[in-house]
């Protein structure tokens, strides 16, 4: 832990200061006000020590990430079958585009992108008595942390301008991939991905991916080694849209970034980590984010390629 | 070593005489002459112990599993400079495709699709004195093997009925991002996927991505550390074309396929292992080979993730 | 009148016993319930003579024919500035497609595919006080017909199965090229689309774009003759989805086709000729119904080519 | 014939000193050298009575527009059979575009995009002892007129640079909708868009298209009245690429473009005009011409709608 956080305060120090060229997303409206000042970092071993700098235990709206838990979630009710709903394939196009659905069908290439995320919540209502609360629940024991929570502002405002996904859910309907309501569909959707932590919740909630061994406080198995392992492949491939490629290649480690300007990262059998940082590039993922994590995996040359 | 013998030996025998339903390749009117009964494995680990089972000896077609070996070599020449020309974006399409291209202006998406090897042979040619003899030196200074040649006879079967690729190369000049002669580009791709190799010197010849400290005979570094880490990364985002998703979902390794039915996986740090079994499955990869080394890497436990 | 009658007479009795491949629409649950032996035409001709045989007086579901009077309505209250807001080109992709949306950035091709008589529809809601009321009148007026009426619960079946045209609706809105309320707009595009009319009727009703001099029975000129004129051009080119150019090939004339089997063709200066017959072939254009007309209009040797 | 001539005469002075915003192709290189000054207009009825202004006796180079002379050829030796080859559906897409033939197995959408206008010249090489000559003579017959003739220059131009359309040959060879050796349908198809008339010949060599009773004064039918019927309605829903929908809105007439610069248009029944301005719009129809013809139809009300 000493070596990393050395080089953490070293490159924290060295990019806080540089020209962000990226822009706050703007089109969840409540999304916009906040301060693109912010940037932290939290890394989490698997040994459970820890260490933050900057803004790293001020909750933000981790948005698509949350897509990561639900997939988790869904993985563990439906096992393989789930494949059968959406796919693990790269898309190569934007995380909210409609091209692919039309020539697939109406099923979705992967959890990460919004259609495929849509879907995973329509599979999650077939099995949750109350969604909300039951997939807060699991959050809270994944992280053994019971102050997490949606923001229903955020959600509001995401769902009074959420037509694309709107139109995303629709279509997906009418091709039979969706089984529930669309409104109940979309409500559950735009709470899950209001759901607010810090850099140090968000490394540690993700701790299941990193440890072969890991147990919840109340002592569940989550997932099993090998459907935790394929988790990560599908971070890998797919968690960051049309620019997993450039992070696999930069950063070399799965991970997940949302449009709140979190990203977390996972080093399988060594850590997890969380930057935030609101400015995202062009491709909709943090700026300082991604190179702040490019540095860091070079300098402790812990890329998993 | 003796670990890895045992677990290869079961599973060889399990495979051997399962059901394949796979197809040879019949495109290549020169490679449907290949027994599908052929079916090798070879691993080779960072510390030079080795192993090969059935077919590991016969040389067989790489065909695009040569194209790691061309992205290698332009690498070195260009560097970073490279992706000017070519991305590192899984494409979500088959591997020869028109659609990206006309959307992305002639940039292929990766260097693994048809398209971006091509233009990866158009940057050899324009380093290159004699690029067919300079490649395949390159190769046998890899290799540290001096047998390696090319088929010539599957080179000029490839060249007639390779409509398709003299298209996507036309196409690609169209956009000017074809710099040489298109016939002398086609005629250089061409010989490069006509390169024959077996098991055994395939994962011999891969090891400098798996080797941090590897240096050829010559005593040349092939690649920075670095560049070999981010060779991997493409590996694992790109080498199945639109299957990648499903090989780091299912295997969880870099690797790269070809149509003669090769493939070959590197574990950073530990071996590369190369399988041949030449009927392939829809999407074009070695049936056979693909449930080989996912059982193998999931009785080894030693996925990337 | 002769002339064509006896033609019409010879062509019914032809057709009407020959083998229908085609299949009644059965995404609109209320449609399918209609009997596939209907089989109507009728024909009406500028100088007001009328001829009609079989199924000519029954009353059908118009569905996709009726955004020919949508689009005269938005027209007359917008001229040139509708098309800021929806193009006049064929799309050369099926009638309910979302592809060309995402490309073109929210804007229609035409205002006969699904996605511009939505948008149609959305235009006519800023305009019309009473949006469906005022449509129907216009309708009464155009026809001097006072018993056009909609069919609620067809307008209701469509509502509920009507996933596709929701994600149209909330995908160009996505794109700001709607203005009002998505649920309004599709209420009142479900409507639209659930008009009634005999083929008597709807040969009246569209003789407003046949006849230069036209003016309804109140004594108002409709369109201007250069606005009917290119009405009847954008039917040439794109009034039979991705069967316009068979449709102007075969037949020759400006037309529009809808779900319900219904056809209405406008030869200028001469006449308007309606047809119906239930069975649709795999483009959803009336099966019979083309077959007839493409005879119809060899026979009297009246395509405007 | 008065009536056209006056009007033909206005409209030429005012619009030959407007300012033209479009710009002179320059992909050929041997076409970037016309001067754009150059405006031309003729007409010729099927009474064979005749009227020129501007420079309506210079030749220019016809490209895109001996589509429809070899579209003619090859529908009078193939009938219908032809349309299992080439489709008669406008394409939504630019002239060049590749993306349409892969979801389309190689069957080209119309004869008028450069995909099917190379469709159409393999058929004809299947058909014709020594092609250019065999063409070249039958668009003598069909125009009375002897001097007709390819430019070489611009022949060999547009083959050095022809990376695109060598592209769309190739590509369709790959689907086996070429027979012929795909130099030798290149060389034919660079030769047939070489060909050189002026405004003059222009009109007169397309009456065939407008009058019923054509023969050629060797006293052959060129095509049957109904094959002439659907060549106009090919060229009225596909002559003019993506924005065939806009022609038909504006001008209402059968016509076709090149990137010449040149337009011909066909009134059935009545007669042929062409116009010639080399300055082209962003859709590559010239700006001038388009101009033209829409006034011309306006003011002399013939449009065919």
């Amino acid at each position: 832990m000493e070596n990393y956080k050395k080089i953490i305060e070293d490159i924290y120090f060295e990019i806080k200061t540089i020209d962000d060229t990226g822009e706050i997303a703007n089109y969840i409206p409540e999304l916009a006000n906040v301060s693109d000042h912010n940037f932290g970092i939290h890394i989490t071993t698997i040994d459970n020590e820890s260490f933050g700098i900057g803004d790293f235990d001020k909750k933000f709206s981790i948005q698509s990430v949350s897509k990561v838990f639900a997939l988790t979630l869904a993985y563990k009710f439906e096992d393989a079958k789930l494949w059968e709903r959406v796919g693990i394939e790269p898309s190569g196009n934007p995380f909210n585009s409609l091209l692919q659905l039309e020539t697939d069908y109406g099923k979705p290439r992967n959890p990460f992108i919004n259609s495929g995320a849509i879907v995973i919540c329509d599979v999650l209502l077939s099995h949750l008595k109350n969604p909300k609360e039951d997939f807060l629940n699991f959050c809270k024991e994944l992280s053994n942390n019971s102050s997490l929570n949606y923001n229903e502002k955020v959600a509001q405002s995401e769902k009074k301008s959420g037509y694309r996904n709107s139109a995303l859910c629709n279509f997906i309907k009418s091709f039979g991939n969706i089984k529930n309501d669309v409104d109940e569909v979309l409500d559950f959707y735009f709470h899950i991905c209001s759901l607010e932590m810090s850099c140090k919740e968000l490394s540690k909630i993700s701790l299941f991916l990193a440890d072969d061994n890991f147990t919840s406080h109340k002592g569940n198995k989550i997932l099993t080694m090998s459907q935790a392992k394929r988790v990560n492949a599908i971070l890998l491939t797919c968690g960051f849209y049309d620019e997993s490629g450039e992070f696999a290649f930069r950063v070399g480690l799965p991970g997940k970034s949302g449009v709140g300007g979190g990203i977390v990262a996972v080093h399988p059998d060594k850590y997890c980590i969380a930057v935030w940082s609101p400015k995202l590039n062009k491709k909709g993922n943090s700026y300082k984010g991604m190179l702040f994590l490019e540095t860091f995996t070079t300098k402790t040359a812990s890329s998993i390629f």
